[in-house]
């Protein structure tokens, strides 16, 4: 094959997997494009970056910068959700060679003559492209150009920046190649910041020993929204399963009046388009959702595609499941472990097409009650192409719709299911805790190119996790975690009340709680304040209220000089927001050292140092150096400066 | 789209930009394939590596081993010349699965009923596969699964190695992932390793201001062949132009008897198919091809796409230049810079198909006189996309042509030329001295993708370079850039006899000889002898003995007490041929420091040391520590030593 361009285009980035997977976004986000481009020989050359909504016909452009050794860069910013495309073109610009080769030989002293009348088909190529005024003034330059009483006229038009930047805005592009094109897909802003709260509703009675309602929930969510929690999750609501159904502390026979697993769904009361009937009925469920709404709280419900043993698909469609030679349900087994409570869909059925249509129907179905956000149970135990069909399929029609994976798994498999689609996942930030250790995995989640498809979201607890440093631990460990998770990450989440009023018991040997809500029906006492109430309240405010918080990827650490303090510096896409934040390791001790503010980089230009608002406490401070003392008590163990411009 | 398979295949290396170009190889050399391969959930998977050569129908399978976390790798050794295609393969298996879960039930004392009726479907799938003996023992197996008296029968043989065994040489590959295919090129071993040598063959004469000719060439063959080089490569053979010929050192007027730059090509005489007319006839040249090649020597050419003022192709295909607006043609400039001498083509023109035809046929002219290599000169002037479409045109019939990329340029330049296609690329060597930059270049080049694509062929000096650190340097100088170049390299060149008699006059200011043969005949006596010429040779036929040393990648640089001393373990790729190189970068004090020995990768595991044999003096040494004292004297400022295996 023949190719006559003369420009080529290497390396463009950001791209996942050439092309097969899209990056992420949000609005307002920006996509920063570079790659190599160049052409043969030393002729001038030129590239732009192309981007379009999938909504627009025609492609905006912007002319790239040359960052030093045949790298190019240009961005574009994301104003609506759903897919851009980008791609890039080079090639080499006749007119601006001819331009510049023009004033080398100016500068050189030497006299023009076959390099002016080389110019008018360039000049002659402008005044189709310019306005009637410009136009004749083009014509009079050609004229200029071969008329030799004219010489220092001509010489002038073409060594202006006029002309130059004529040529600029009307390339002709002769010979252009272009890369292929790249997608982003835009969702909307809550991807990128969302703040969780989870609690089993059937805990949500006031009374002891009783199963909780919808009702019961709509309760709580003032208290919920006080705190500043945006998301409330919910483990399934859906009927569970009688058949093997577990028991306390997950033994494997359940007593008479044991509630069961919330994930072995499925009973003669219906599945997963049903509602626990002890839960409430479809109304609560919806006027639930609308006061939450009311409040600023999105309901989020779990995703869990698999069947207790008495679920309705079990008789309706046994060709959604695999069976054993005997002729009974395969029920799910990681041998030698059996999980009788539970029957695996058998996404290898040839019945496939339909089992995929079903589950669908199941999203859209709890979408159609106005739920926007999901969390997904064991993404990493179903194929992830069918994620990334089903995901695809609800965002077409509802581009709200959020996706979280709950997958704790190896890095491959997490980081393949945020590729497929996934809006937003859990991390490993529940087992990272040394200082040393955050560190080197936020610089793997900002720093690689996990930053353009992984939206981490950190939960200091769930219920399936009551982390080894978090049991028995005082209130100053919690505080340390939550404000870590909060001013680390734009999406977090916690497993309440079990968080704020520190329940951590645990089922040893693991990191399991003791009593623990999945096997049962808990009752607390919501009205309860303590200094997580108070604190985790104040964080989430200031939350709202610092764009440098709601994101994830614009952090730097800093310097300290003590092993337990950890500081680092976030900021906005626009720089209008910065925050420097402080934390202390150590739930026992005082700990005091410096910290090194980022001067080199958004020190201040004038002597009066930098202003400085601890939101936490409202002191203000002024700082005059690179390295400043800080000192952190375990009963406030964090600051969060706001950075103040003056 | 809907994918029902479960395992997905990622970053799948070698690779370059998404497999738009392919990787090299040379015959005997392997192809070690890596990849991301997961499924879903904890099913055993299994994955496999398949490759061809293109003139093969069917693939080869190797089964891939797990390197941890997910990662698959494998290799494949290409033992012809031409491309081989590569992909992946992943499955779920689900008869391993059986199997192991079957295994993971029975350590757990389970007794097994239906799981053993499970594993007849993947019996019958085996019985359909094996000889027919095996398939009457498969078929007595099947029985004893379902006869419960033979319970413990039917569990050995349902865990037994021999039925793993035949589950992995017949896998049934159920719903299996495929990779697309990727490509390497395979050259012939020269590729990899050369020795060149090169000289004007106009200054060959013996007769001093006498024109040489291919018979005085001839007469040199001997000399050049003991020296131990394999390849002669000639600037320009062809016509020289006559109008605005230039003078000597570069002078832009010629006078008369001034011989012009052999890269000025055409005139009267004719242009690229025609020879000098004092150079010789065709026969000639013919001639001294076959007394080369019974030396063991290949005659390189240079190819130089552009033409003098008087070229016949200026008047015969005006359309492949460009015309100034007065209707000359355009001369080569780099404004304010004007090469006179020289006219480019114009790749632009409409004709440039015919354009193309007609330099292919140039170079196929001359692999028509059995030319096999070819020296490139200034490819970075040309478009990329036709050196990809020349170079494989050539090629396809004739897979021995290996073309050298003589651009000095900036890194994407000479990287790009390299991905499109050149067999082998000049380097930064040349400006690279100091023990830190040399190795920071190698790592560079044997470390990043770089080792896939770019073959170098490092030349201490060229006629266009006459490096500052070599002009007015003693012997030791050059013999350490000898000994540097030809061991850090397979590939490397010099320009002779300027670099071997240390002809180094300069034209200043610049890095140009003075007097330089470009532009003028130079005479020399060939006979003369020194420390130079006998270590180039004993050099040379180290190189040709030791497989070590004809290759570049597989290098290791080795801790030294000292800034002027550099070691490095070479090795070859089958680990026959093991060397350990300590060269003095002092041409004028001893040098004197401890070497580390890469004692931990390849010391001996007896007791006696490791032995190791100079090859420069035939000296033998035993060490038997990591740190080893050496020492280097300016006049023989290298050690190659040949590491024994005992």
């Amino acid at each position: 094959m023949r190719r006559q361009q003369r420009v080529v285009i290497d390396n463009v980035q950001p791209q996942l997997d050439c092309g097969e997977f899209f990056i992420k976004r949000v609005i307002g986000e920006s996509v920063h494009v570079t790659a190599d481009i160049l052409p043969d020989g030393h002729d001038v050359m030129q590239a732009e970056l192309l981007y379009r909504h999938e909504d627009e016909k025609n492609f905006e452009t912007v002319r790239m910068v040359h960052e030093g050794n045949d790298a190019y860069s240009a961005s574009f910013q994301v104003k609506k959700q759903g897919f851009y495309h980008y791609k890039l073109k080079g090639w080499v610009d006749y007119a601006l060679n001819w331009q510049h080769g023009l004033e080398a030989k100016l500068e050189d002293g030497q006299h023009l003559k076959s390099e002016l009348l080389d110019g008018i088909q360039y000049l002659k190529f402008l005044a189709k492209k310019v306005g009637a005024k410009d136009k004749e003034l083009i014509k009079s330059w050609v004229d200029a150009f071969q008329d030799a009483g004219k010489y220092d006229e001509a010489v002038k038009h073409a060594s202006s920046k006029t002309l130059h930047d004529w040529f600029i805005k009307h390339p002709q592009r002769i010979l252009a190649n272009e890369s292929s094109t790249l997608k982003v897909y835009v969702d909307r802003k809550k991807a990128n910041f969302s703040t969780w709260y989870e609690f089993f509703p059937r805990s949500a009675s006031p009374k002891p020993n009783t199963h909780g309602t919808f009702k019961d929930c709509e309760a709580l969510l003032p208290r919920i929204a006080n705190m500043g929690f945006d998301t409330l999750y919910f483990p399934p609501i859906h009927p569970i399963g009688e058949v093997n159904r577990k028991g306390k502390n997950n033994t494997v026979d359940a007593k008479d009046g044991d509630s069961g697993v919330p994930w072995a769904i499925g009973s003669k009361h219906g599945g997963h388009k049903s509602i626990h009937p002890e839960l409430g009925d479809e109304k609560d469920f919806k006027r639930l959702v609308k006061k939450a709404k009311d409040l600023g709280i999105e309901v989020a419900l779990d995703i869990a595609f698999q069947a207790a043993p008495d679920h309705p698909y079990i008789t309706e469609h046994p060709e959604w499941f695999r069976k054993r030679p005997d002729g009974t349900i395969q029920y799910a087994e990681n041998p030698p472990k059996k999980y009788q409570d539970i029957v695996n869909f058998y996404f290898e059925t040839k019945a496939y097409k339909d089992l995929w249509d079903e589950l669908l129907s199941i999203v859209l179905h709890w979408v159609g009650f106005g739920v926007t956000i999901f969390r997904v149970d064991n993404p990493h135990t179903k194929p992830y192409y069918f994620w990334n069909w089903l995901i695809g399929e609800v965002k077409k029609d509802h581009p709200d719709v959020l996706f979280l994976a709950e997958a704790f798994s190896r890095p491959r498999v997490m980081q393949q299911l945020a590729k497929q689609g996934f809006s937003q996942s859990y991390t490993y930030f529940t087992w990272r805790f040394s200082k040393h250790e955050l560190t080197e995995y936020m610089v793997e989640l900002t720093q690689t190119n996990m930053k353009e498809y992984y939206r981490p979201n950190f939960w200091p607890n769930t219920p399936d996790i009551n982390p080894y440093y978090l049991q028995g631990a005082n209130e100053s460990m919690h505080l340390i975690r939550y404000a870590l998770a909060a001013t680390l990450s734009g999406n977090i989440g916690i497993y309440g009340p079990v968080f704020e009023y520190m329940v951590s018991e645990q089922l040893p040997p693991k990191e399991e709680y003791l009593d623990c809500e999945k096997y049962e029906i808990r009752h607390w006492d919501w009205t309860i304040e303590n200094g997580l109430t108070h604190y985790i309240t104040k964080i989430n405010a200031i939350r709202h209220q610092h764009a440098a918080l709601q994101q994830t990827n614009n952090i730097q650490f800093c310097g300290t000089q003590h092993d337990n303090m950890m500081a680092f510096y976030k900021w906005s896409g626009d720089m209008t927001s910065q925050l420097l934040v402080v934390i202390s390791m150590d739930p026992h001790h005082l700990v005091q050292g410096t910290v090194q503010f980022p001067w080199h980089d958004i020190g201040p230009t004038h002597g009066d140092g930098i202003k400085l608002i601890d939101l936490i406490t409202d002191q203000e401070y002024r700082w005059h150096d690179e390295w400043n003392f800080v000192e952190l008590y375990p009963n406030v163990p964090f600051h969060v400066f706001q950075i103040i411009k003056e």
